[in-house]
């Protein structure tokens, strides 16, 4: 498995544009993906009842059709809350994107982001398709321009691409996703592409994504809440030419592999760009007796505010951890729990047997000021281990919610 | 029922202070309540696996014991995360307030609160023992010297006070509390301390309290964070004469009535004076199939950091209630809801059945730039309702928890 430069534009077959429509005051606002073949398309989705009506349409389409050429996303409205009026906006995009690349409605996948509540401003979209297909590109850059283009409070674009290979084959995967705010995915993070030129069944790539996410997407939180807009779509067009993958063997299970160093990568790129974000925090939860149990605390240490300002403040108040750790309805013996804080600064052990070690603050505060902190906390009960990925609370958090619509 | 001046020691036979022992750089940090007679104690404690030695230590009264005379409070150090060295520190306190004031040692509730993790300076709270039994009153100023000791990041103490009639008797029932930040009661805030001179069984006075909290604490949150060490501990001494309430006849109604007064009046106090707040927020979700939904949902909504952004920046930012609601797990549906903001500038109905209404930001901005603002989400569904109360989040709440040790 090799890290190689570029997104989704990346695997063969692919290519992208992002472009300005005039929905947000100034910034990139559209992006489309292509294929040039069909490519069989997954997709996990947002578990918020309320649920945007882009959301809605992928999820009938994931279901009903499956052969996806083309997806559509805008940014600066999500097209949620909108009723009626607002599936029928969706309808249009897709339908305006099927005209112009000659497909029909159901293979085109879509997607928003951004103020919940308002409808699109479907005429200004619609007169942007036309651009916006004339400049599908195959090159890295391209992919960048779709990336950016999704982009609502993100800092900065969110890109991977990797190759592997399967019987003499080379497959390669490619990636983009945007996050920010809005940020405690329930099956994927708002929005997030994965494109693939691999030849496999559309049972497998569901499974396998489906798989993933509750290793990846599923395990950051920037803010505890999860969106009505999540969406995580993939598309396989096979034109890496191995042979498909059918069943569960060695092959699927190096795709899966494969698979997951992309969504870990962009994952964690969500994390650290979380809304005022200053470092990205990895907490670890292992000798628990259950991987979902694991999950439980580690999540519920990374979604803590205590916490979360603590590590903005380079303050090793290990306490909140534990008081996090015991809110969480899982049952553990405190008084067993050893407690490791790790940087590129050093490596200090905190907690021993539920109680503070005699560690030096100062050296603590050296290791929490790196950009990125990791913290494991160890039950000493079983084996069972899991990692989740957030980020401090800084006043930016604030400042950027605090009038995020004006 | 008529609200009075005071707070702990308004009921027959109370006394409180509180004085400065040197566990906190400068301000009082321990208080004493006493009564006079024996009092039936009863008490709610928090879930966190995770309990402060104090709270292990009044569990086993309350169920073991009962009679209890007197509560001493420390603030600047929880006593949680410590070990046999906590209960030992724990027991010292007890048995030095027991020894001044001649009462057996399972006749003292404890409680602490401040930093997790520290030990107790037990010897200075031991030296500081003597005075603070002398310095017992029972003048209204000395309920609130009590009330200002328990004080940790709390801007101004709270307390309330009121009487009500049963039989031709004149009850008092009188109140103090604490909260601040850590405050996601799942049984009771940090400290709270409710003083009543009724005659009431044993069982009933826990019952009353238990069932009492669910409506009155357990519906507030500053952070979602459920602290080690919350404590709402009653003591009734019988002192009012009136027939003792053995059973759940309309003397206990009264009770419960009065009593949930005055839990919700410190609720309400301690949600509008959360960490770095600049209003208190009051959620009602009615329209519900049953009670039990409608607090989930309006939990949801209150705990926010999201909504909690909006209304802090006076921002109608309704999109976000709606998803709160929607990724809260209860199963409604979202275009059947109406939602309406309220304060003392005016009510605005900003939502009907999902979608926005036509109405004015700046009336929205003027209405939610009141000091208590309401929003009241209605599901047309059932009659079921619930409310929550919380507050915004300012960039304080991240400067006060980002260095709270320091």
């Amino acid at each position: 498995m090799k890290l190689i430069h570029g997104g989704v534009t990346a695997p063969k077959g692919f290519t992208a544009s992002g472009i300005y429509a005039g929905i947000k005051k100034k910034r990139k606002d559209i992006a489309l993906i292509y294929s040039s073949t069909p490519a069989i398309g997954a997709g996990t989705f947002t578990t918020n009842i309320v649920k945007a009506a882009p959301v809605l349409w992928d999820i009938k389409l994931t279901k009903e059709s499956g052969n996806i050429q083309a997806i559509v996303i805008n940014s600066g409205v999500a097209n949620a809350c909108t009723g009626e009026e607002g599936d029928k906006n969706n309808l249009l995009m897709a339908e305006s994107v099927a005209n112009e690349l000659h497909l029909p409605i159901d293979a085109v996948y879509t997607a928003s982001t951004g103020v919940i509540g308002k409808q699109l401003p479907i005429d200004i979209i619609r007169e942007s398709i036309p651009m916006l297909v004339k400049e599908l590109d195959d090159k890295a850059l391209a992919g960048t321009l779709a990336a950016e283009s999704i982009m609502t409070t993100d800092t900065y674009s969110k890109e991977c691409a990797l190759t592997f290979n399967i019987d003499g084959k080379e497959i390669t995967i490619g990636g983009m996703a945007k996050g920010s705010g809005m940020i405690h995915p329930n099956m994927a993070t708002l929005i997030g592409v994965i494109t693939t030129d691999i030849s496999i069944s559309k049972e497998l790539l569901q499974e396998a994504l489906s798989e993933d996410v509750k290793h990846s997407f599923n395990m950051i939180s920037v803010d505890r809440d999860t969106s009505t807009n999540d969406s995580l779509l993939v598309l396989a067009n096979g034109m890496a030419g191995n042979k498909a993958i059918t069943k569960k063997d060695d092959d699927y299970y190096a795709f899966c592999k494969a698979l997951n160093t992309v969504t870990s990568i962009l994952s964690k790129m969500i994390a650290a760009d979380g809304e005022g974000a200053t470092k990205l925090l990895e907490v670890t939860v292992k000798g628990s007796d259950c991987w979902e149990e694991a999950v439980i605390l580690s999540k519920s240490i990374i979604t803590s505010n205590l916490v979360k300002t603590a590590v903005f403040g380079n303050d090793a108040n290990w306490g909140r951890i534990l008081c996090a750790m015991g809110y969480s309805g899982v049952d553990f013996d405190p008084y067993k729990v050893d407690l490791i804080i790790e940087s590129e600064n050093g490596s200090l052990q905190l907690v021993k047997n539920g109680m503070a070690t005699d560690y030096s603050e100062e050296f603590a505060t050296k290791i929490l000021s790196a950009k990125e902190v990791k913290a494991i906390a160890d039950l000493n009960k079983g084996s069972a281990i899991a990692t989740a990925w957030g980020c401090d609370f800084s006043y930016d958090y604030v400042k950027i919610n605090a009038d995020y619509r004006s």
